[in-house]
């Protein structure tokens, strides 16, 4: 295992695997998959391009561990509905908004959005990722499980990236996120809860 | 003048200048701006590319072009306001899936939104036209005249759009427009004149 160890930890001694896909995630993000190549990303991680197979494969590979969200989104929003769906609103906005607003975490949602608003195989996987990891999972917590509801109240937090992460809109980048809580809080709640058409 | 006329009418006696927008609206929008050029646009229009540089000189200036609306926006954010700001979010939900829904203007819509997530200097003219055209249009039918407040109905109206015509979630693509208004109109409606934080 020592060896095996020595080895995955790359020539840096640092977390190989890691700096390869931050390094993959900015580069699909920002020039898209097709102007991306394996030896760009290597060199960005400074690595040899050799070990970017070695670790992921193909670039088809290679892009889709950069899919795989850094967190586990199923365990957040099982703790916004801790305290009761009544409440979930507010504290799913703030969850939402701190993982974008976190170093760690929100360039990887950025890269991930503009991959899949510019690259069709990656729009799927984000699409099919929404609805399973968030939208389905919202729907658990509700009493009708409507995903209806659940979609609602997605479409208002991924507005709310787009303006402030994406196309970094003034009046949305500047409000603090307690600001945005309080006044997106009411609309996610009304949508999990509220009175809505049939 | 006629002579100048049957130039612009171009090979085909349609309107060139159109085809040629439309195409190269369709090939930023899924090829995004780098792998771009000017030849795979005048193909697509079915054109000389020297008709490409007649109409719009460089790739650049081609790409300006395409971000040029196809409707004034500022036109029917006003008629939206025409009932008086107390009934203006529904309408401003309805006028705004109609661009989308519209086979006319959705796909420039959503050819200008997949170059502006993907592409830096593209990002900023669309950030700018949301600005400007919008945003600040919104807020000048507000008795308050708050860009904050127009922002946050900006937000809901672009995660909307970008859940059922960019990443197609099923659950928002199912829904009737008519629905969506219904649903997404009561938030529209208290971002421009409800309570809201300070």
């Amino acid at each position: 295992m020592t060896s095996t160890r020595r080895q995955r930890t790359g020539p840096r001694g640092g977390d190989t695997r890691g700096d390869i896909l931050r390094a993959a995630r900015e580069s699909f993000g920002e020039k898209g998959y097709d102007t991306t190549s394996m030896r760009a990303v290597a060199r960005a991680a400074g690595v040899d391009v050799a070990l970017v197979s070695y670790y992921f494969g193909s670039k088809d590979q290679l892009f889709a561990a950069t899919m795989e969200l850094p967190v586990s989104p199923s365990e957040l929003i099982d703790r916004a509905f801790d305290a009761g769906v009544d409440e979930a609103g507010p504290r799913l906005v703030d969850t939402f908004l701190r993982l974008w607003d976190d170093p760690e975490t929100g360039p990887a949602f950025v890269a991930l959005f503009r991959s899949a608003a510019s690259h069709e195989p990656s729009r799927e996987m984000f699409a099919e990722s929404i609805s399973t990891a968030i939208v389905n999972r919202y729907a658990t917590h509700l009493p009708d499980h409507s995903t209806r509801r659940a979609s609602l109240a997605a479409s208002q937090l991924i507005g709310l990236a787009v303006l402030r992460y994406i196309m970094k809109l003034t009046p949305v980048v500047e409000m603090t996120r307690d600001e945005l809580v309080a006044d997106a809080g009411p609309t996610l709640q009304r949508y999990l809860t509220g009175p809505l058409t049939d």
